[in-house]
């Protein structure tokens, strides 16, 4: 691969030739060295550091602390139903560490004893069963990095640009490797009847979360996962199992999973009627829309994380995924959609995981609308926010997967804005 | 991809025939439901969870407090130059969580402050450098998942079987996603003079941790990186900004990288002559032995993860990796190397990154030894210790690739064991 700045290989004096652009003292020749207090000994090259595990478990920099996971204090009445969102604008990569995963819930986090931890499953089987944890690791296993994205995710932007950072409008996402065992396997096990044609997952937490979920979708892709990026799941991602369901609505993945009924229909319960349906403009309302269309957002720069170098060489990043398959391509646009660019994709592409991309160019320091488009293995394109208006009208929470634009003035701030 | 236990398909009563093996109660009539105490009414189902965000960053569950990096108090006399290890027996898939890496220092934990950090580009090259952090979030990035694996992991294995757990025998490796710069980019940028054949980076703790590079390494995959699975590097990995040499020894990968000197000849610093060389039997030294050998290890059941579920069932799992390439394929044998079978592998099979492998089969409650052999890429195939003890001896400490033997009895007790 090729590495290019705004579609040109940039020239070996490329940073030199905009060393102005980026702070005197950038080039240095060598009897400069020593009076550059940039390159002077530091205390941390003359003193011994700590010594190894002095904690348990290693942390982030205390120079990283403001990269976490924020919620919004007026979004909901009550912490115990609430939210919180990723830092997208501070991550790289494609996977989300553990620590920094968005959390939903509706009604707190249920801290399971795993010694206590059963799944039962039950309904239009053969043989009902129960599962300890122990039961469940004698079952083949699988990895798959997915993204899980809330059906909410970017529900506040339907009436127009609402919140000021990808982490408030987009952040209701994360992607992981799962390791868990095919839903598949444990339902051979109980032998599902002939008139089982949909599941009823629900979770051991207070809300006893249920959603129905075809058997089709169970065979196919779905695990009952008890590893995140390696480790144990996270109390607040569903410890110590949770279902996963790639590439579909993220209150379907049910955490503190502790029960699968078989039935021959769907339940019609209050997660799929009052909410995680799409009020459209007359009043009916799209029911069962499982699927995540595709969406990307650019995540720097964006309202947290302006340019602050001045002109000259800039990076644009973001991230790209759908529920679908994966995606081939991302364009970006640095004037609102006049002119489309195709933007660098880097790291593994795989099913109905995030994707990073990347789009170089030379800033000029004149002002931008940037916005990217993601274009997924089906040959789906994300559509801009006005095509999805005309289609689901502006009541809807969910399901707002609209091409997201951040308006960089000359100073580099960037903000949410609508264009049309 | 069809899942099988012991090369077979699982038939769909499998478990069901062995429930004698899963202990009583595994199979439940709807009617003993409300009897069984296993799924009855728990607090967390009746009880309000914590709200979102009690903690800027989450942490694992209070139950797995003793999933942690260890260290051993004996192996060096003072911890700012000691090392600890990854609970690879505790892990799954190929992601190791930032805070489960292991960490390997020389002078402590150097915790720079990254508006103070800088990279020093000099020696032959036409123009010397320094740049900001910032001056490297300009360059084009690239994400790659690699393994770091200590030269000396399974070093004290060499004179037989020392350590009971794969922890301290293996566990002194990890595998993340790196998000970082590409070397090349950077020397290209201070263009390296032609007489500039090897690169010397140092680290800024104190230390100054050095190596010498041969530059075509360098041009090919070496990154300038500053994030580990998404989020800002760790300090014990080298916070902000470490140097990635996929497949090579970990002491490479110097750590708080504060200068990259170009020349035209190796430095033979102390930690390639009198630390990092391979002693032979005749005194001579192997010098030089940058890439990792394709190895693997069984993880579960190893001695910290005994087998506790009795007969029937059984899962076996490990990692291969190579620093040439990938792992295509794993053979995993249960009497020592009489018989062996092809393991299933799991997750994405990427260059010079760890890969997870799978062999289910139906114990029989006999006693067992377990071996795992990784072929990789290049047709390489991992080999005993002794084919290696034949031609290296027993002096060195680094660069035991050895397949590793777990002994486990009929109480599914595992022990670290020599066979010949």
């Amino acid at each position: 691969m090729t590495l290019k700045f705004n579609g040109k290989k940039p020239s070996r004096r490329a940073f030199l030739q905009g060393a102005a652009t980026m702070g005197a003292g950038l080039t240095l020749g060598g009897q400069a060295r020593a009076a550059d207090p940039a390159i002077a000994v530091k205390p941390w090259m003359q003193e011994l550091g700590d010594g190894v595990d002095t904690s348990p478990y290693g942390m982030p920099s205390e120079y990283e602390a403001h990269v976490k996971r924020r919620n919004v204090e007026w979004l909901t009445a009550d912490t115990v139903s609430s939210i919180n969102f990723t830092p997208l604008h501070e991550l790289d990569g494609i996977i989300t560490p553990n620590g920094l995963c968005f959390e939903r819930h509706h009604a707190g986090v249920a801290r399971l004893d795993p010694r206590e931890y059963r799944l039962m499953i039950n309904g239009l089987v053969d043989t009902p069963m129960v599962f300890t944890l122990e039961d469940l690791m004698r079952f083949p296993r699988e990895n798959h990095v997915y993204f899980l994205e809330c059906a909410a995710n970017s529900g506040m932007e339907w009436r127009g640009a609402q919140l000021n950072g990808c982490q408030f409008t987009h952040g209701m996402i994360h992607n992981v490797m799962y390791t868990g065992v095919p839903l598949r396997l444990i339902l051979e096990e109980a032998g599902v009847r002939t008139a089982g044609k949909w599941l009823l997952p629900e979770g051991a937490d207070a809300s006893a979360m249920t959603r129905s979920v075809p058997l089709e979708k169970a065979m196919d892709d779905c695990l009952v996962a008890f590893k995140m990026n390696g480790e144990a799941l996270r109390p607040e991602q569903g410890y110590p199992v949770r279902l996963v369901v790639p590439g579909w609505e993220g209150n379907m993945w049910v955490k503190w999973l502790r029960r699968i009924e078989v039935g021959d229909q769907p339940w019609h319960h209050r997660e799929e009627t009052s909410k995680y349906t799409d009020l459209l403009a007359d009043g009916s309302a799209r029911r069962f829309t499982w699927e995540m269309d595709a969406k990307s957002v650019i995540t720097s720069p964006s309202p947290q994380a302006p340019i602050t170098h001045g002109k000259g060489h800039t990076v644009i990043t973001g991230v790209a995924w759908s529920g679908r398959g994966t995606i081939p391509r991302v364009d970006v646009t640095l004037d609102g959609g006049i002119n489309w660019h195709q933007a660098r994709m880097s790291g593994p592409s795989l099913e109905k995981s995030m994707h990073r991309f990347y789009y170089e160019f030379d800033w000029d320091g004149s002002p931008l609308l940037l916005q990217s488009r993601a274009h997924d293995s089906t040959g789906y394109v994300q559509p801009t926010k006005d095509m999805l208006r005309k289609i689901r009208g502006e009541n809807s929470i969910y399901h707002n997967n609209g091409i997201q634009t951040w308006a960089i003035n000359a100073e580099g701030i960037a903000e949410n804005v609508e264009i049309s």
